[in-house]
């Protein structure tokens, strides 16, 4: 067991749990859930569960017909009662029990996770009537926002299989396709360099670059036309890439080649401000000013970044006004965009990481504009 | 705006609400909003919500740099307005303040999606101190649990894709490669065959066979053994497909061939006693019965089919006890499986709508065991 990257986690949710005050988390299928088990387990409208209690006790509660399913995943490796509901039978009883044996009657105050659906919340409220409901994600944030060294690497092992991916665009990306036609090889690409999933894929071609979260289209791409190619999902292991890169299909626009240039530059600032003792909103700061110096701060419509893990998108968000003091071992992206609606648009992503002497800039491939 | 699909859904969304005593529906990113609006909006930490009232208005609330995408989906062609929050700025006030000036106060109670993010409910709940939250799925149930005849024909186009992909599993799978090989061309040839996702692979070789949600893994399949494959997505248009068939590369072992024509019996049965009138519950007893009178009954441990349509799992569920009476236009698995632990196991899934005279069974690819 010593060896598995859950070893000890549970330990620390269950004192976590108990600094929080509340009796109980009640984990349903996510990032949580797999921090704590290693269990990748699907959300469906039957039920799974992980109870951890503050008293130190933990089950996961399964449908019956998971429950091989769980036992062959980490969670099987681990000291923790897997407990099976059946076909029919009623798992919210099942949890409430479990909860009752624990805490000695019905608990007060238990954390929900963040991404519980609203009807697996409000059965447990059904259930437990008179237990308060609160988020478990505050007491999970502090066990997952500092990746630890193993984590480090696992994300940087994605952020590797994404550059991969970046540097053979060229292969597929050409005038005369469509943005699907490009993304398809692209999704396939991100499959062949190791991912599990190729969970998102954008290909922003023209006027379709200045949407940022435009995802593809049936859209034929043109000659001269900036392409922004925004893309990444979760590698087996959970952890997940994430990294945008503009490519041009021939010399860009004036225009547009002068505020990448601007673009470029925020990105490498935006870096360079990470260290552990400055604020998230400092950091956006530093992207947003030589945006905004240069004339562009209306274009650039977004937050600089998010926090990344097992979840995509996590905390620590860097986003302006944010008090919230960078620590190592914080993972978030750095990406900077510039949209300027119907004509184009760009973005620069990179996942960084804070460490104990600045930043650790976890993606490889080349930031300056892609001719092809 | 007549030939969209939507047309006409809004104005039933506020009658049911009305009628469901609710003041207003909010619902995020899902296939109730999909339903509704066409919006195919995916689920992220940043809100969008579609409000609907029982009085008659309806608001798309989406994050600022969601809006061109917002605009671009049929939503942007539906009388609704769409109204974009700032970055940073506070959503929920967004929709409380219209929830207000619909209702001419604070709203009593509000139906919230069956799988809004808990993290949303509870923010929405702080937001609208005083208001109740129900869940909206009863109300959007009566709108999308009976299929209009253009909802049946996508879900045929999903049923002949994905017939079209089993067709060519022999291509794929043969002794000697992994799950994960096999799986991995599974599903670029369910990508190929016209959906927008592969959203689930399951190749089940021997033993594996037996865990009716085990996906896939590094198993290398053996000569002679019998292969679960059960695979699906959405097509672009969101409706589903699911349909699971048995290979065996060479022989079956005789008792699996024994149990395999047990199970194709009671498919049949299962599919065959499919009408308006009946229950899910007698449907479901229809294809346990002939199960256990082979002496099978305790291997069969699952439910025996789900509803499909913009969800790959919705109602009606098709389950031992349950009263619910079909009707016609109601889309559903018959997905019968006797699984052996530790040995093999078996599952044939069709999709079947009930008809005003019986079934219409949606997949047509053979349902005997393939023998590769």
């Amino acid at each position: 067991m010593t060896d598995l990257l859950q070893a000890g986690r549970l330990e620390r949710a269950h004192k976590a749990t108990a600094e929080a005050g509340l009796d109980a988390l009640l984990l349903t299928p996510g990032a949580d859930l797999r921090y704590l088990t290693g269990y990748d387990a699907h959300p469906l409208e039957r039920l799974t569960c992980l109870v951890v209690t503050a008293s130190g006790s933990a089950a996961l509660v399964v449908p019956e017909l998971e429950k091989a399913a769980a036992e062959a995943s980490p969670a099987g490796e681990l000291d923790l009662p897997i407990v099976a509901w059946p076909e029919g039978g009623d798992a919210y009883a099942v949890v409430r029990d479990l909860l009752r044996d624990a805490c000695g009657g019905a608990p007060g105050q238990v954390g929900i996770a963040n991404r519980m659906w609203a009807e697996q919340a409000l059965a447990f409220a059904a259930a437990l009537p008179g237990t308060e409901q609160a988020l478990a994600g505050p007491v999970l944030r502090e066990l997952r926002v500092r990746k630890s060294p193993a984590e480090v690497e696992a994300l940087r092992r994605a952020a590797h299989a994404i550059d991969a991916v970046h540097d053979r665009v060229g292969e597929w990306l050409r005038a005369g396709r469509t943005e699907a036609e490009v993304g398809r090889d692209i999704a396939e690409a991100i499959l062949d360099h190791g991912h599990a999933e190729a969970a998102f894929v954008i290909v922003g071609s023209g006027p379709n670059g200045a949407s940022p979260h435009h995802a593809l289209s049936d859209r034929v791409i043109g000659p001269g036309e900036p392409v922004v190619v925004d893309i990444g999902g979760p590698m087996p292991d959970g952890y997940c890439s994430d990294s945008t890169r503009v490519y041009c299909l021939g010399d860009p626009p004036p225009e547009f080649a002068a505020y990448y240039a601007v673009l470029l530059d925020a990105q490498e600032q935006a870096c360079a401000a990470v260290r552990p003792g400055v604020t998230a909103g400092e950091v956006d700061a530093a992207c947003r000013e030589p945006i905004a110096a240069a004339g562009y701060g209306e274009y650039f419509i977004h937050r600089t970044g998010h926090g990344i893990g097992l979840d995509g998108h996590e905390e620590p968000y860097v986003i302006g006004g944010s008090g919230e003091i960078l620590e190592s071992g914080m993972a978030f992206s750095i990406e900077p965009g510039i949209y300027l609606p119907g004509r184009h648009g760009a973005r620069i992503e990179d996942i960084v990481v804070c460490t104990e002497s600045g930043v650790d800039r976890l993606n490889r491939s080349p930031r300056e504009l892609v001719i092809l």
